[in-house]
């Protein structure tokens, strides 16, 4: 049995997390920590999740446990994964703090400057479909964005194709699960019902760099990109519509054939036939990534839909702790 | 033209009176305080409502308008009512402050002393249409809450016409924006969205003891009351379903009689035909009380539709004030 | 392996119990059939269901099976269940055709002549936790309605013990997806979104008799029952708010003595402590019916929250299918 | 007073434009037909709506008004503003029929002939803002699409300065009302609650060759366009994130500048101060489009809001008719 423990296991990703591991048959979930909620059970906070008693922060047994899941705010986990990697675990960080290997990047974005620098270019970025072979070695694993996650998946096969050309405009919309637990204005019921809503669209969402930062792996010189995240009236569940420039010569059916064939034996990646588009119905309550494809001219528009809080957040993190300690990559997830 | 000025114009109830009062075609709308957004345009928190500069508190000029609607939370609101009576305005009181006559009610309820407990006698309970006599002299009204307004306006013919005996039960189901604009977890949009939830039911709600005492002064000895509020996955409207056990003999048409001679000449409540039952969709955007009846043998079951930003907050204070300066009734309100 | 057919896969309820036998561990889902998707694949109705080849009903291998679900109208069901029958396979009933045991009743009710008389006194009324007796013997189970699910499951204790009088009011709420998949006006999305209506309330639902059954069982007299069901704009989700007049000298001690008792071994049916009421959230995609005790002076209230797909049909059905063949009642549903 | 009628009152479209007609000072709305629904009153579909008794189609009678509202499916609309033209009435359609000045485009989208094609070069494209000169002689108007609507009025200036070059990608997202108010699977309120779905994107929306005859109309040659609607789940309101790569040394200062000039003195187009987005908040329960400009690079994203009933149907009708008839223009939509 692997021992687990969860930082900060009172907000969404957190607790789905924890549902997702209690069902896991190789886990023991060892410890649960909450900075707000110690003291209480999980279910006094979610009526349906496990009884599970919260401990505090500074209470966490990190020596006692094979792998640790950070679920803190950026900034605060990068201290964290510090101590648990010092205690001998090792760390799945859900946060953003070591999705960037370049600090420079980090200090832009974040606006500090980055708390454990060092351990930057150790960190696997653990989009587990393209980490497969880095992840079982890795000590530190930064589980990627929930919109990166829904873009990212299935542009790769297409830019090592050197199918792309152009500006790619990624239009994605999220459920407000996505935003957190801590209650805002922005999340306030009355304020969200009925109402749809850009926000830090073009060029000014901090998962922009992280996602040029896996294009330029894929390609060089890599195509430039707009990223425009709307907000939901909806619990769970992104749906991003990709628009990306092809070559010319590039049809439907040539895009079709590279991607089923990378994604055909993928169990968690799924490309819908032709005529179809992936929306949220298609992915939520899954850890799975549901992509359809459509050509308009030499524009190829990608529909892609996962559950943020399953295959963008705590999914993949459990997907990347199945890979990391070679275990079956679907436990707990099919 | 009336002056007006409204204190507390940022939250919910108080941006609903700021549309209503814009519109208004004998008021002028002198000022609008908001604590948290003093200096604020009304439009930057709500951005369908009027562009409107918003005050601080301190700043209102009340002694240059002849109405004062109070927006503000109880306890603050009657130290505000003071201030704006002496300043020779007359004073709407959205708030619960002045609702209970007995001090001692209010302190077993709201677990503090009264703030001004000599206006409490004055104070004239707002329930429009059962308060016109009074309402041309008040300095002082104390606008009824939501889900009162929603159960009070069916019951009094009937208890006026003895009809009633034993217990009644309203299991009220209220929209979100009942609880108000500042952000708590229970308004999340992820804890609310999908989920329906009850809560201080039975005897535990601070509306329950307003209710009692209308009940007592149209009927001696009144009718105990278990009240049951639920909190609705929608931003606006209240349904109340009443369960009223009638004296023998009674039956729906002798009922229905009774509510239409008792509402036929009101334009803001509406008895529906036999076999129609309310819902929100009859009274949500207006000022109406909507209530269809259905006999189940001896029992009585009223359903009771209003919105609660409007004729349970909002519409019914600008009703109250055209009735307090003479004005047509249904003006801004039809 | 039990061998296992589903009649009616393609509406909400035969779709979730497809999503529960593909996952039991004990059970080959043998065959699927819908009526107006015959030749499609699940998947293509529901997106996040499992793809499945749905067949013509006349196409059903019934002798193949050991157990056949019906997920038909009623009225249709009853000549199935005989067809069924005949193949040696048994039965789970998911429609209302073998609920109430009086034909006369049911003519009443249904206006209509029951289809199969003579298997009326066979049938098991499966509330799984009262039948478990019957179950392993029956070759007939009329599965319960989704609202008497979540009313008769509290109630029998409190009858049993003799602590009920008077009438019983049973004021329920449901998501849309009681209503069925096929689109009418009132399931629209705009008709049904931001609105909540009451319906058929009083003694006017079909599911009143089943109650009113029940209670006869368990108490004689029984009380009378008063229902109001309520559509919620909620996909998925029942909660009942029961109000029950206590014999004098009934508390919520005495009360949650009984409650606990009664249930504290069981899997499925969780009593919430002192102070917690029931919201959806607490039941909704589990098979859990989850209760909450408030008492208010002689009245108890009871606050009943299950999932109508699980607990209140699909789920249930599998929960009677494992008594049936002595399988772990759990399976499949934990 | 001008004299209206209306025909196909019940959907959802001809239910807004009563609700308009009917508060309008100088129209008396005269009839108002539905062929599901003839003999009902209108409040019996919506609850809400005013009382007014709808007729039938062949009992209109057309010759005793000024002006014909036609809100029929496409197909069936051309026919019947043959009828009124004939009766001497002047027709607004908010059909598409008359959408398409070209015979072989409405073939080619249509796959039918087109019912009237003699009147398709005398209909006026009733986009109010960029139609005012031609309106007051008109005696057929196509009001404008929803979707075309939002996509349409902030184009045109930029075109016509010639700021624009390349592909213009519009990603749509609109609330369930514009699917109309037949039910069927798609707007079942299980399937859209908690989805968000993508149709017919890219180049297979009817509202393609509405778009793209406009911007021919603007600008020779005309950017190609990319169209990607979605179906959001609210009953109300449009937002099109608009991609409009800009001519080299285009930037948002110039865009602005050219942005507020065209539209400073437009009563029902409101662009927003920089750094702000639109939201269906800015324009549901409005005629107005709310428009937002972001630049990122040399790409120009505009946010663009309406209320797909009024301005995007309803709300533009009754301001092309205000036109028509010399009215003031804002005259029931203010």
């Amino acid at each position: 049995m692997i021992r687990a423990g969860i930082i900060g296991a009172s907000g969404y990703v957190g607790t789905e997390l924890v549902r997702l591991l209690v069902r896991h048959a190789r886990v023991d979930l060892h410890f649960a920590t909450s900075e707000s909620n110690a003291g209480a059970s999980l279910d006094d906070l979610a009526p349906s999740a496990p009884s599970l008693k919260l401990i505090g922060l500074d209470n966490a047994p990190l020596e006692e446990v094979d792998v640790v899941f950070l679920c803190l705010p950026h900034g605060a986990s990068a201290a964290k994964a510090v101590d648990a990697l010092n205690a001998g675990a090792r760390v799945v960080d859900l946060s953003a703090d070591f999705r960037l290997e370049d600090e420079a990047i980090y200090r832009d974005w974040y606006q500090t400057e980055h708390p454990a620098p060092g351990l930057l270019h150790e960190a696997v970025y653990g989009l587990t479909e393209y980490a497969r072979d880095c992840l079982p070695e890795a000590r530190l694993v930064a589980n990627p964005g929930c919109y990166p996650t829904s873009i990212l998946l299935p542009l790769k096969p297409l830019l090592m194709a050197g199918l792309v050309q152009g500006t790619i405009i990624a239009d994605s919309k999220s459920g407000v699960s996505g935003a957190g637990r801590a209650p805002k204005q922005n999340t306030h019921f009355v304020e969200v019902s009925g109402n749809f809503s850009p926000y830090k669209i073009g060029r000014g969402h901090r998962h922009l760099p992280e996602i040029e930062q896996q294009l330029r792996h894929w390609r060089q010189p890599a195509p430039s990109v707009i990223f425009s995240p709307h907000l939901l009236p909806v619990p769970r569940g992104i749906l991003s519509t990709i628009y990306v420039p092809l070559t010319p010569g590039g049809d439907e059916a040539a895009i079709r054939r590279v991607m089923i064939e990378a994604f055909e034996s993928e169990p968690f990646v799924k490309i819908l036939p032709a005529g179809k588009l992936a929306s949220l119905a298609h992915a939520n309550y899954t850890n799975r990534c549901v992509i359809g494809l459509t050509c308009a001219g030499n524009m190829l528009i990608i529909t892609s839909a996962i559950d943020n809080l399953i295959k963008g957040a705590a999914g993949q993190a459990v997907q990347n702790m199945n890979v990391m300690f070679r275990l079956p990559e679907g436990e707990a997830l099919s």
